[in-house]
C-alpha cells in the first residue's frame, strides 16, 4: 500500500492555459509568478502621526520633549496635481514634521513617523514629541512588500486567498495555471442502475459511486466528466474506455464487486495499456488496480461504493492533484482524539477506520465494507499503518476529518 | 474578541432552494433527508461463496467437514425474469447450497454465505464446508444501510462525497439546500483604484481585498457579489449601501484605514442600522466594526489588506456559513508544530501570528501589518488567547493551515 501510495507516479501533467485573476481561486501556478515593480512602489506610513527626520527626535522624553514644526500635512489618496499639502509637494526638512495617515505616500526628506499618540500640538503650527523614533520607524519601504522581480506566488501550489490579494495588489489580473485535469468515471456492473431509477427490480443497486468519486475529483481541482454506467462485459468496457484515453487525464472505474468482475476489468485494462499493480495490502479496498494506457493514468476501485471511496480518497486523490500540476499536497482537516477501544489490524495490511469524533474520544464506527452508513455516520477516518498491528484503546491518534 | 467571535450571531437565514444531487456537493441541507424506502432493499451476500443455512454448518471443521448439496447459483445482475439460478428462482432448502457472488441477492431460505475459501466442490454438485456459518454472517440485511425513515443526511452539515453516495443509493436525486448567502463585497478608499490598472499615481494601491474576501466567501459556501470601490466619502458610502442591503445576505466593507475614514463608515453604517461593536482586542485587526443595518448582517473590516483577511477569516467566513444554515462549522486543517521563538503578546488581546512550518517547527512570520507579504510567505497561523500573555519557544502549538 504504502508501495502504491508513494511508488504510482505518472508523469502526465495538463497543459497551461491562461485564467483571469478573480477566477483562480485554488488553481495551480504553471509558473511562478513574479513581482513586476516594486511593491507597494511607494514608501508608506503604517501609522496615523509626523513624518519626521528620526535624528530630530533622538533623546526625547515625556520629560525633555522635543519641538518641530509643522510644515504641512499628507492626505489620503492620488496625487492628481500639484496641490499643496500631498506628498510630492511638500518636503520635511530638519527641525519639520509633516501630518500623516496611515497608508499615505512618505513625503521627501522623512525617514520616520511618529505615531499621533507620542505627540502634541501644543500651539498652531508646533508639534511636541515625547518618543524617539529610528529611522524607518512607522514606515513600510518602497519594496518591502516585493522588490521588482520577486516571488509572489510559487509555482504548482493551489493559490490562496491571500495569494490572489498578492497577485491583485502587483497588478496581475491574469495569470497562466494548469488546465483541471479531465477525470473520466466509470461505474460498471450489470446489476448498477443511475440514481435516477425509482423502482428497482430485485437485486439491482443504485450508482452510489459517480457522484461522490466526482465531487472528490472537483475538490481535488480536477473536472470530472461522467462515463456512465457499463455492463460486466468485456467488450462494452473496452469499447467505452478507448475513446475516453483520449479525452481523459485520468480514468476512474468502480469495477464489479465478484471475482469474475474484477477479473475482466484487469484484463481489459491489461490489453490497453500496463497494469503497474492489482491488489493492494489496504482495507477496505484491497482489489484495487493501477495502471496506465497510453499515457493516461488508470484507477480501478473495488465495486462496493464504501471501499471505492475510502481508496478514492488515498490514492486517486493525490493523482488528480499530481497531474493537475500541484507539487504540495494541500494539508486535510485533522484533530487529535483518542481511541475509544482497542482496533486490532493484521501487520503488513493498512487499515483505513471510520470514527466519530466527540470530546476528544474517536469511537471507531464498524460494519461490513458494503456498508454506506459507516461512512455517512463518521466524522473522519483513523490510518493503522501496515507495520502495526493494532491500536490499543487510549491511544493518542491523528483523525483526518471529512468535508 | 472572544464576545465578537462568539456573541454576534444574527438571525438571517438564507432561504431553502432545490438542487440536483450532481450540483449539491457542500452544499447545506435545509431539512434532513429520510430514507425513502430500505437499504440495500434486499439482503445480499458480501462475500463469494455459498448461500446456505448457518444451521447445516454447525460444528463443521477441517477435521470433520460437512458436505451439502449445490443446488443453483446466483448471478449478478437483475432479475429480468424466472430464469434458472437467479435469485427468486432458486430457494435453499435443508442440506443445500447455493453458488452466490459477492453483492448478489440471498435467495430465500438462506441465512447466511459461507465464504469460497472455507469450501471445496469435491464432486460435481457437492460442496465440502470447513468452517461454521452464524445465521446473518457474510449478508447485510435489507434494511441495514438505512431503514425506511432514517435520517440519510442531517440539515446543516455541509454535504461530503460519502453523503451524495448515500442520497444516490437511496435515489434522492434532488433535495433542499440553503441558498447561498449572497456577500456584496465594498472596498472603500480615494487611494484604491482597481487591479486593472497598471500604472499607479504615487500613493495609489490597487484593490488587494476584495477579490481575496470573494474567494474566501465562496470556500465559505457564499456567492461574492463585487460591490466595488467607494471614495472616502460618507455619502457615496451610503449611496453605495443603501441598495446592497435589499440585495446581500451579507454586506463586507474594507474600510479605509486613517482614523478618520473608519469614523465615517461607522458613522454611515451607525445610520443605516445598529452597530453591534466598533473595535476588536485582536491583532492584527483592532478596527473592527460588527453590525446588522435592516436585518442584513455587516462587517467593517480595517484597511490594510493583511488586517483584513485576519479578521474576516476569524469572524467573516463562520458568519457567512452561519447566515448560509450552516450548524456546524467543518474544521479546519491544522497541524501540530513547536514554537521556533517567544511570542509576545498583551493579555486581554487575541493575538494572530502568521508562522511558517517545516519538519514540525513553527517559525513566526514577522512584518508590519501593512504587508502582504507576511501573509503570502506564511503557511497558517497561531492563536494566541487573550488570557495568555505570550508563548514559550518550545510551546506545542496548533497550527491553522492556510488553503
Amino acid at each position: 500500500m504504502a508501495q502504491a501510495l508513494a511508488g504510482f507516479r505518472p508523469s502526465r501533467r495538463t497543459p497551461a492555459e491562461p485564467v483571469p485573476l478573480d477566477r483562480a481561486r485554488h488553481r495551480v501556478p504553471a509558473a511562478p509568478v513574479t513581482a513586476p515593480h516594486a511593491l507597494p512602489g511607494f514608501a508608506r506610513s503604517t501609522v496615523d502621526g509626523y513624518a519626521v527626520r528620526a535624528a530630530d527626535t533622538y533623546g526625547v522624553s515625556d520629560g525633555l520633549p522635543g519641538y518641530l514644526q509643522l510644515t504641512g500635512a499628507v492626505l489620503m489618496g492620488p496625487v492628481i496635481g500639484p496641490v499643496i499639502g500631498t506628498a510630492p509637494a511638500v518636503t520635511v526638512g530638519p527641525g519639520a514634521a509633516v501630518s500623516m495617515p496611515t497608508g499615505g505616500v512618505l513625503p521627501p526628506g522623512a525617514d520616520a513617523v511618529v505615531m499621533i499618540e507620542y505627540t502634541q500640538q501644543v500651539m498652531p503650527g508646533t508639534i511636541e514629541v515625547v518618543r524617539p523614533v529610528a529611522p524607518g520607524e512607522g514606515v513600510v519601504r518602497a519594496d518591502e512588500d516585493a522588490a521588482p522581480g520577486a516571488e509572489l506566488v510559487p509555482a504548482g501550489r493551489p493559490l490562496r486567498a491571500q495569494d490572489l490579494a498578492m497577485l491583485a495588489a502587483a497588478g496581475v489580473t491574469e495569470l497562466l495555471v494548469h488546465v483541471r485535469p479531465r477525470v473520466t468515471i466509470f461505474s460498471t456492473g450489470d446489476e448498477v442502475v443511475p440514481p435516477e431509477v425509482i423502482t428497482l427490480r430485485p437485486g439491482q443497486v443504485r450508482d452510489a459511486t459517480a457522484v461522490a468519486l466526482a465531487a472528490m475529483v472537483a475538490d481535488a481541482g480536477g473536472e470530472p466528466v461522467p462515463g456512465g454506467i457499463v455492463p460486466d462485459d468485456p467488450a462494452a468496457l473496452e469499447a467505452a474506455l478507448r475513446p475516453a484515453l483520449t479525452a481523459s487525464d485520468l480514468i476512474v472505474i468502480s469495477a464489479g464487486s465478484s471475482v469474475g468482475a474484477r477479473d475482466e476489468t484487469a484484463g481489459v485494462v491489461g490489453r490497453l495499456g500496463e497494469i503497474w499493480c492489482h491488489g493492494i495490502a489496504v482495507k477496505p479496498g484491497k482489489p484495487t488496480l493501477l495502471a496506465e494506457c497510453a499515457g493516461v493514468p488508470l484507477i480501478g476501485l473495488p465495486g462496493n461504493p464504501r471501499s471505492a471511496l475510502v481508496v478514492f480518497r488515498l490514492l486517486g486523490v493525490p493523482l488528480v492533484r499530481l497531474v493537475g500540476g500541484g507539487t504540495a499536497p494541500p494539508a486535510e482537516p485533522s484533530v487529535r482524539a483518542r481511541l475509544a477501544r482497542d482496533l486490532p489490524s493484521a501487520a503488513g495490511r493498512l487499515d483505513v477506520i471510520q470514527v466519530r469524533v466527540s470530546d476528544g474520544v474517536a469511537t471507531p464506527v464498524f460494519g461490513p465494507s458494503a456498508l454506506l452508513s459507516v461512512l455517512t455516520a463518521a466524522d473522519g477516518y483513523v490510518i493503522i499503518p501496515e507495520e502495526a498491528t493494532g491500536l490499543d484503546a487510549g491511544t493518542e491518534v491523528e483523525v483526518t476529518i471529512y468535508r
